[in-house]
């Protein structure tokens, strides 16, 4: 049974809220171990009796296993994928049993950089290994093997999520239906990458990073993290978007910062969204999961990305977003057709929108337009 | 007489390197005043009898008045124009007298937040008031009257030195009798204005930063005006460009930093950049000269944007450059378009590159087809 407004089939058997589902040790495959990862989850509908009525959701950087679900103290804008999950929703939860977990690495209930190395009896931090976007799957693997999961119907997310749906299927070709990676490509290109290092650059420059070793010191990185965010959110948007939704405004709200020659309301924007995630996010989380955006290559450990995606026996949706320029709709529809051409049953579709990356949490109508004929297709 | 190598004009009157000139009081448009400015500046070629053949450049962001000559100490790839500047070529020395000073606000050898406020005995530091983009003008307008300079046959720049050759056409219409802003429009978009903020803010979050009174300390924000590169960099290049010239390749120079899950070029690349200008440059005026750039508005104190180019005399050429995201080419071109229709004799050329917004530092070739025939018009 769960309790999540969005969600509501009485008969789903998890009970509400985030599960923590210990899988043991875990090696990533860059080096290291993990003595004993736990991964946070939730679900919602019903699995069914062949255990193949299954929708993996995989979220982004700052996203958490919460996709579903009203507003709550925890979720004031509730799950991040609310409108696309639930009775007669795009993702049917009176058809599909719909799993979410927080990715390996985070910092919303899975182990992660805050979590204690149970070989030290002291936080990870910066000892955390890299965790590659591969390591999230085969974790999630391992969770949904525990739960009794056969097969996935479908497995679909954006940006990273959209980076770990595609992993799945070369992965584990055999136990995905479809997948759907959405503002995702095989490979982030430079200007994202070169966007990404500004955000831990300032994490790491602050000197409450220490190192990374901030837990219990009483500070926290959070002037360098809340940069991060403003170069993230730079890259979640576009230009003719932000033409619309800023202008050269000046700033309504009250500052965050002294002024220095006025504020015009772009740079408050991102003064709040900056100052917001430091009130639910680990800067190390952040360190490790955009580090893993950056080093996720699809061909990584294949001679090519074309071997990499003969590999798939899923049906494949790629999504991209006009106005993107984390990951370029010209870039994903590109990772569409070499998909094809390795072989694999490819479709691509378009998201024309000035919402630029962010599209896939916001333009909920554009969104299920463009999945829902690949998820109820058979 | 000059002894820089490009420009060789034998019988130019000035003396050779940076010279410093006082221009006494000047009182922001902002607000604030400031008791005793100096402009630096070089000159090259020679001023005719009509004191009429006078080409002003103006500089970008981090430039300085050492437009032409070749490599020095100072100066180790030359002057930032030297390929445009000299006898024959585009800029021709044998023809004009060439003018190039360091904006108000800055750090080589004008007065700007590092200099001593004469009424403290202490450098401004962020005391120094809000400079404006019709301050630089009005500054320099002072310094070339003191020069005996009548008119100015063509001001020319990019980037902020683009918006310093409009806002000369508006300010001064009658002293101006061609203007050529390069990559710049009449207001940059707010997507330009959250990379400004994002620099800023890693400048002011560094502790070092010490509210801007960093001088004489031993430390300086060296983190913050590294990142702040880093930001800037970013909106110079575009991603093509940057897929073309770094790729997903891994770094090949030693690392600055220690490695986070191993260095890709673009990374690295953007590290160097970063040091490198922390060497050259005062995070200060980094702050003030991003900021001008930022408030710029072609409009400020007219009715409109119209009103505002309707004051113009000078022949205008705008010149956009495909793959500028910064100030995009659609902004320059519709900004020589509204400059038209404001009765201006405004013409827009575009040069067609991958370079992006840098494209006015390096694409000589295309940049001097692109500007040569509106030079040469008589």
């Amino acid at each position: 049974m769960t309790l999540d407004p969005g969600a509501g089939a009485s008969q789903a058997p998890a009970l509400p809220g985030i599960h923590h589902h210990a899988i043991g040790l875990f090696e990533p495959e860059l080096g290291g171990n993990l003595a004993d990862v736990t991964l946070a989850y939730e679900t919602w509908g019903v699995l069914n009796g062949r255990a193949d009525n299954v929708v993996l959701l995989t979220h982004a950087l700052t996203g958490d296993s919460h996709a579903a679900g009203g507003p709550s103290a925890g979720h004031r804008r509730g799950g991040w994928w609310d409108p696309m999950v639930g009775p007669g929703r795009p993702i049917d939860t009176e058809e599909y049993f719909v799993v979410c977990s927080n990715v390996l690495g985070g910092c919303a209930g899975s182990t992660g950089p805050a979590s204690v190395d149970p070989q030290t009896g002291e936080p990870y931090g910066a000892s955390f290994p890299i965790v590659t976007i591969r390591d999230m799957v085969r974790a999630q693997r391992r969770l949904l093997d525990d739960l009794g999961v056969r097969r996935l119907a479908l497995v679909i997310g954006g940006s990273i999520g959209g980076q770990q749906a595609l992993e799945w299927a070369v992965e584990f070709p055999d136990f995905v239906e479809k997948a759907a990676p959405v503002a995702a490509t095989g490979a982030l290109g430079p200007q994202g990458v070169g966007m990404s290092e500004i955000g831990r650059r300032a994490i790491m420059a602050d000197p409450n990073w220490q190192d990374g070793s901030y837990y219990g010191t009483g500070r926290t990185p959070e002037e360098g993290l809340a940069i991060a965010r403003m170069a993230g959110m730079m890259t979640y948007q576009s230009a003719p978007g932000q033409w619309e939704r800023f202008g050269r405004r000046p700033a309504g709200r009250p500052a965050l910062y002294p002024e220095f020659g006025g504020r015009l309301e772009i740079e408050s924007y991102l003064h709040y969204q900056g100052r917001d995630l430091t009130g639910r996010f680990d800067a190390n989380s952040y360190l490790y999961l955009s580090r893993a955006m950056d080093l996720y290559d699809v061909a990584g450990g294949y001679e090519s990305v074309g071997e990499a995606l003969s590999r798939v026996s899923a049906d494949l949706l790629f999504v991209g977003i006009t106005s993107d320029w984390l990951f370029p709709a010209s870039e994903v529809r590109d990772t569409a057709e070499r998909a094809s051409d390795a072989g694999a049953r490819a479709r691509y579709a378009e998201i024309d929108t000035l919402s630029g990356h962010d599209a896939f949490l916001k333009d909920w109508t554009e969104l299920a337009e463009a999945v829902k004929p690949f998820i109820t297709k058979t």
